[in-house]
């Protein structure tokens, strides 16, 4: 039998082993996240994700150091798509041991991807949710890149930061098109570097393009007669703020913490905030019935139905619409 | 009722009009596809990925041109992951059309992932099926990044070809190294500018220290004691070759056809391709198995059950898992 209470006073070594279950889907896993998630939905969860060589991680460094010197705890879940191969994470792991360690308030996880490609988003939504439990007021997820990968982790935050640099190309920097319309708060780090002030131009220019569909057409899906849409007109549209920043030096961000802050209000007056949970809980309900489902069918067939099946695909002899209406009757 | 003659025949309008039904899941579109199924399997299908800056879509174009001067008809499909603000898949279009345009033995196709995160895989293989069924012997896949997607569309491919460039950046490198491991083919593309030689070696060492997993664990899985796996012992293992291209000047396309063509070879002698189309079945089944199982089930619960559903997690009443067994009862 789980004892939730340990995780719940934030205690570390116990949280440390509960997390190592979660990320390993140990069977203790599923008890301990379905005792923990009544006591859920009180951080806030905020995504950090942008391209490599951004500073991302000095910029989350100086972040968790900004919100406990005015008194929050802060959980920091580096996720990193790639393979163990980069190095990147280890040494970033490296600085950030070197600031933050010895914080009692302060907690660190690093996960990589390797060998849980697909179900990274996953893992990663139960350690946030088991953090959250534990109590801590701030969580930041770091993630690295551009891909569907991060967009996926990205849209279990709260409040997604996305992070420029600039003189990283022209070409890199098209990639972050995918990213811009998730974005809550943009970050052009480095900005003592030349070619700050063109970045942030061409950060305003595309936003100005950018309809911002993810968000609109996530609220424009459900309950639009419910009185917490109704609450949110056009005058209280969220503005994404562009701040400049040289995290390795501090720089800029006073300013980045008050926006997260402002962010989260917004999300909080507007009633946004909980139509993003909403859509987010509609997901992974979703997510969890097609795997019990399936997981239940595969149980219920003739040993061997499968594997007859796929061979008699691989033949050609049946086409894959049918073999799902064959096996659903068989 | 679906007539498959004009597809068959390789009809070009025909072809276009059932593509954009594939990628707007029509549902005459899925009528389409079982027909087409028996029609495929003929195709070589190489996918080719690499960073943004590498020049994949101009090698992309002269392997077409190779191809097709001796005697192969080639599709290209052209995925973009990201959002169409890049303007680069336009732009890369653009070059394409001129190039290749006109002659009616090359078919181009791009497609991007805007509104379908999450379905781009599965849209992209159902597109490869109709472009294999038509007649084309090659099947080039472009993808942009290295992000999950991007793995997920390499891994429909038969061989799959990864492209890197010098002068990137020591971190944009880094990014590949999620890629390496999926690699059957390297090219360093802009082998004309300074740190070709340096990347080559870099991609050597990454080799030596990538255990490919994804592959061999792939072959690990499965069937283990059939005829077909016994066939493969350690001195018939792939080593994936590195070649040097500048594909603007048609440099080193020769080496690359030949690695790609002996590629195939190896797949068929040894009976891997059979096997990895073998484990692509089985994913293409389960995952048609899940979304018809979750559609079956939504239909027959009682109006708003999902909606009530949502509502209890929002208000923490119920967890994810306690929720999914109740609507299974239910």
């Amino acid at each position: 039998m789980f004892d939730p209470a340990p995780i719940l006073s934030g205690e570390r070594r116990a949280l440390a082993r509960l997390l190592t279950r979660v990320e390993n889907s140990a069977p203790e896993a599923e008890a301990a996240l379905a005792a923990l998630f009544p006591h859920t939905g009180r951080a806030h969860i905020i995504g950090v994700t942008g391209a490599p060589g951004t500073g991302k991680s000095s910029l989350v460094n100086e972040l968790a150091k900004a919100f406990r010197q005015s008194g929050n705890t802060v959980a920091i879940v580096a996720v990193d798509p790639t393979s163990p191969f980069t190095g990147g994470a280890i040494l970033g792991d490296r600085i950030r041991m070197r600031d933050l360690s010895g914080d009692p308030g302060v907690f660190i996880r690093s996960m990589a991807s390797r060998g849980m490609l697909g179900g990274l988003a996953r893992t990663t939504a139960d350690v946030v949710k088991v953090l959250d439990a534990a109590g801590f007021a701030i969580i930041l997820i770091e993630t690295v890149g551009a891909g569907q990968a991060e967009v996926e982790i990205a849209r279990m935050a709260q409040t997604t930061l996305v992070v420029e640099a600039p003189g990283l190309g022209d070409e890199v920097q098209g990639i972050k098109a995918g990213i811009l319309e998730i974005a809550d708060v943009l970050v052009v780090n480095k900005a003592d570097r030349p070619g700050a002030e063109a970045a942030l131009r061409a950060l305003r220019a595309s936003l100005d393009l950018a309809p911002r569909a993810a968000r609109s057409s996530l609220a424009a899906h459900h309950h639009l007669s419910s009185p917490d849409k109704r609450a949110v007109d056009e005058s209280q549209a969220w503005t994404p703020p562009i701040l400049l920043t040289v995290a390795t030096e501090g720089k800029g961000i006073p300013d980045v913490i008050e926006a997260l802050r402002r962010h989260r209000a917004f999300l909080h007056d507007t009633g946004d905030g909980r139509q993003r949970e909403r859509e987010r809980l509609r997901q992974e309900l979703e997510l969890r019935l097609r795997e019990t489902l399936l997981a239940n069918l595969l149980a219920r067939l003739q040993t061997g139905a499968m594997d007859g099946m796929v061979e008699r695909l691989l033949a050609r002899e049946i086409d894959p619409a049918n073999a799902v209406k064959q096996l659903l009757i068989g």
